[in-house]
């Protein structure tokens, strides 16, 4: 497949560059080492992979589903040769620090390289994508043991790592899982339990698969106070490294989903007796940090696994985009709306408006979803790195707030993406003969996993705009501000003043929700406060786009500002009805009986 | 699968009783064999046909395509069994005259008794409604002899017909399709071309099938103008209606798409010498009516099949709503949002607020589009059979307005329906395990065929709303205003004056567009018209509904109600918006250039 049809190398350095100025990071310590240089190399060395090894079998994966065979998974041998080429560049390290084998890349550079990869195959790159997470997990968590025992395998790409914690009675509702975990003599554990929704939970690609797990330690607290988290080996580990006994870990069945059919999603079994490592039923497990902490340590991952999840919306949205901007240059079809003579030649179907809209549309929606999770990244980098301890709380505190929306805005926005996408396409698009269709299938997963929407809203209305006494929308709006004060004076004064407008509202009616004193009114209508807050982020995202595009020529930066002027025109309006429901502190869903409907 | 889970016979008796009065019908001569009883007993046969016969096959057919055994295009059993019981039921001819073996049944009655089978199995549905839809447009242009031949054996099941309109170089754009056909001294034609996108273009489900096919006869007008349509069958027909020789008509290929997957999707060639019938070259075809008029009468096909592929939204997407709800009253998991007691039981889903919002999203989507779809099948019946010439003039004038939309706004927003489906049931939602995902996979077809979105658009836009001086606009604006009149004095007047609003807004809109010269501007934002007037007819209806349950009490009722309140709340609101943008004749679509992306 052609790169330019999996994501925009041109935009990623508009992003990155001219935007972001993310080569300023090359100042901080952490990021000495690197230059504009590296960063191009292996964003390259990103592009050539994907477009190369993980595009040409992403509709194959889609096709021949992981199954099992004499209790083994087995893949298409396309998702093993590409890994593996993933992990000889040194991919999966990209983020880690130096001593850890890692290239120690800033987060905004690694994510970039990262939806190289989710816009060009979802299903495989969920693989490595995992294993970092979990890898990060424990580098910021684990003991010096563990990390060094871990850590490495999982840099080099031998090892893969998971998440469990979902189970099949309790989805989102962590308080309610029942894995528990019995300490032994030796520091050890002994988990029994049953896991669903594993994302990689059981292949032959690694040697060793290292699933984090979420389980209760007995007498433990109720509820999400009483989670502690395991690691908990596919294959015990010796002292050397070396693989031991088999853990009693064990497939229980694979999901079969409408998309995202490359990853492996599975059931596992945790000591059920299949096997009984050191002659002791249960599966050993390994405590990271402190009982009853586990969930503070998997939100660690958890904040990455959203803006990820968020990242491959985006990418399989822009992917989509471009496919089907490509279709609508290619294909002809009609004639002008004016001028409808029969006799001259059909006009590539770019040329009607109705196509010129969803075109822009999709634009809007992918290079705005973009640009938010990259944001996002660069202020992981601050978080780490910036040199006042002022700044990282500052970013820790932004990052917080723009969590629920960088997972969930383009999880609705970049799935529109792919929907419009389909619709230029036309019949065509409905056929799997054509790649949107399955973009369309594989995004309708964003909204659901690592928290759904509604899960989001909570996240957001519920806790981050009432943490801190506000601090955290107070830091949003100061931080908008100061675009729209840059804005003044300039073309994008009136958006500017949109968005100020809308900030102030948004302010408002959250002390109008939280003001009223009964907290099931203050959440019923969350989702709809999620969104409205999603659109007011990305539209100063565009309006931070279109200023820096001030004072350039050339289409590209044309285009730009007129996807900032559609957003302005045709999105930004969407939000004062919901703003205006909110402010009503409309009870009608809250009303609503289970017997009326 | 319980009936329950397909459609609400509570709803359908709400409606067709309740709200619009269909026993009246039975005062008029066409349907004076008719009374509530047969009405009651054909519907609970369709009922249960739909449940017993289609359902349950609904998942099979989807996972075993149809595909081409020598030649021959191989289904599951089941869709034959079930089409068996369908036509020995009489259904294929529910709504045709007594004297060509029908029911004779009102429009408004068959659209109910089809949404049933929509509901059950979208993709075994096709088979006869596409064939009924064929049956009724050679009754209104075929001669005596071409609706005695193949009518009857159409309306008993034994043959089944298509419409073959689109070629794959033209989809939407017929002006430019090159099938010809060439005038036989003996009154006949041969045909030559290829021809995309035919549902259930072949099968071995009937001895015969009836192709419906437009093409061009050599010397008439380019474009539209010259396009004329032809009976071109399977097998040709012997006068005493036996079957004769094979016609050059052969299947291509199949299409295979991301839903729908039931309904065998083709690739025709006419007349490439596969067949040589009569001993010459060329697929023998049947004029229907005047050369050169055949997009005319096509488009008596198309507006039914239009209205029917909004049914078949609808009927997806109610089946989706009702899906979601039964699990969400089954389904445990989580707390309210107050009284987080972790040693609580977990609750029903559907206590929490998010889920109930999203079910009273999909109960004010799936109502509505039923409503449209059925006040659209009574305007038929009205057009038919209303006493006064007046009547039944204006009964047609509102239904060409009404088209477009009751086709285009179920297939947006009962796909909602299902997307939001697939999220209440989370992650199990996504998966092939419940039958959610393929209601959405399914119901994304339906803003694509029989003219896409943007096609509708045009079509209200740029036709219904200007033909006769504007005469549609204004007696939609008439009907409605007539409803919000009911409304004054009772509590659903706040609604009533909404709707007035809105509908002199979207008058003056209308006029601004219009108004300002350039066509090209008045039409580039059609979609976002075809939008807004959408959600103000199905507010109205909503308006219509909660009259209709003005001085009843119980669940059923206040549901409705709170439907109603949810769309006047919610829904409508969106409205404000989009006919600001088009009252600013916004040109940030038609601006754009191809390069700027």
């Amino acid at each position: 497949m052609r790169s330019s049809l999996v994501l925009s190398p041109r935009d990623l350095e508009f992003l990155l560059h001219e935007w972001l100025q993310v080569e300023s990071l090359t100042k901080r310590e952490r990021y000495a080492e690197h230059s504009r240089e590296t960063f191009d190399a292996v964003l390259e060395l990103a592009e050539q992979i994907a477009t190369e090894q993980f595009a040409p079998h992403n509709r194959k994966a889609d096709e021949n589903e992981p199954h099992v065979v004499d209790g083994k998974v087995v893949l298409i041998p396309e998702v093993a040769a590409a890994l593996r080429v993933f992990a000889e560049a040194g991919m999966n390290a990209a983020a880690l620090p130096e001593e850890l084998g890692g290239l120690q890349l800033p987060a905004v550079v690694n994510q970039a390289v990262h939806v190289w990869f989710q816009a060009a195959n979802i299903g495989t790159s969920a693989y490595p994508f995992l294993t970092m997470a979990n890898a990060n997990l424990l580098v910021a968590h684990g003991t010096p043991e563990q990390v060094q025992t871990y850590v490495p395998p999982m840099a080099e790409g031998r090892w893969f790592g998971t998440m469990a914690l979902s189970e099949p009675q309790a989805g989102s509702s962590l308080a309610d899982i029942t894995t528990r975990a019995v300490p032994q003599d030796d520091g050890s554990y002994r988990l029994t339990g049953n896991k669903m929704w594993i994302s990689a939970g059981d292949h032959e690609l690694t040697e060793n698969i290292v699933h984090l797990v979420l389980a209760k330690v007995p007498g433990g607290p109720a509820g999400v106070k009483g989670i502690s988290l395991f690691i908990v080996p596919k294959f015990l580990v010796a002292e050397d490294g070396s693989l031991g006994e088999r853990n009693d870990v064990v497939l229980a069945g694979l999901n079969h989903k409408m998309g995202y059919r490359g990853t492996t999603n599975t059931l596992l079994n945790f000591g059920e007796g299949v096997h009984t490592p050191g002659g002791q039923p249960g599966a050993v497990g390994f405590l990271v940090g402190e009982q009853h902490r586990g969930l503070t340590y998997m939100f660690h991952m958890m904040n990455e696994a959203r803006i990820g999840v968020g990242m491959g919306a985006t990418g399989l949205g822009y992917t989509g985009y471009l496919h089907a901007l490509d279709y609508a240059r290619d294909r002809t079809q009609g004639r002008p709306l004016t001028g409808k003579d029969p006799s001259a030649p059909p006009v590539p179907i770019i040329e009607h408006p109705d196509v010129r809209r969803m075109l822009l549309a999709g634009k809007s929606y992918v290079e705005g979803g973009l640009a938010l999770g990259l944001y996002c990244a660069r202020l992981v980098d601050e978080e780490r790195t910036a040199e006042e301890e002022a700044d990282r709380q500052r970013a820790h505190l932004l990052l917080e707030m723009l969590t629920p929306i960088a997972k969930s805005w383009p999880s609705q926005w970049c799935l529109a993406a792919d929907d419009l996408a389909i619709q230029v396409h036309g019949g065509y698009g409905y056929t799997r003969d054509y790649p949107v269709e399955q973009f369309y299938r594989d995004n309708r997963l964003n909204p659901i996993h690592e928290g759904t929407h509604g899960v989001q809203a909570l996240d957001l209305l519920g806790r981050k705009v009432v943490m801190s006494g506000g601090a955290g929308l107070s830091l949003l709006g100061e931080t908008i501000a100061a675009t729209t004060a840059r804005a003044a004076g300039t073309p994008w004064a009136d958006l500017g003043e949109q968005l100020d407008g809308l900030v102030q509202q948004l302010g408002a009616v959250t002390a109008t929700l939280w003001g009223q004193g009964d907290p099931q009114v203050a959440l019923a209508n969350a989702s709809v406060y999620l969104e409205a807050a999603g659109h007011v982020v990305v539209g100063w995202l565009w309006l931070e786009q279109a200023l820096a595009t001030e004072g350039r020529d050339g289409d590209f930066y044309t285009g730009k500002r007129q996807a900032a002027r559609y957003f302005q025109r045709w999105e930004l309006p969407k939000v004062g009805p919901q703003l205006a429901l909110l402010a009503s502190l409309d009870t009608t869903v809250l009303e609503m009986r289970s017997d009326w409907y």
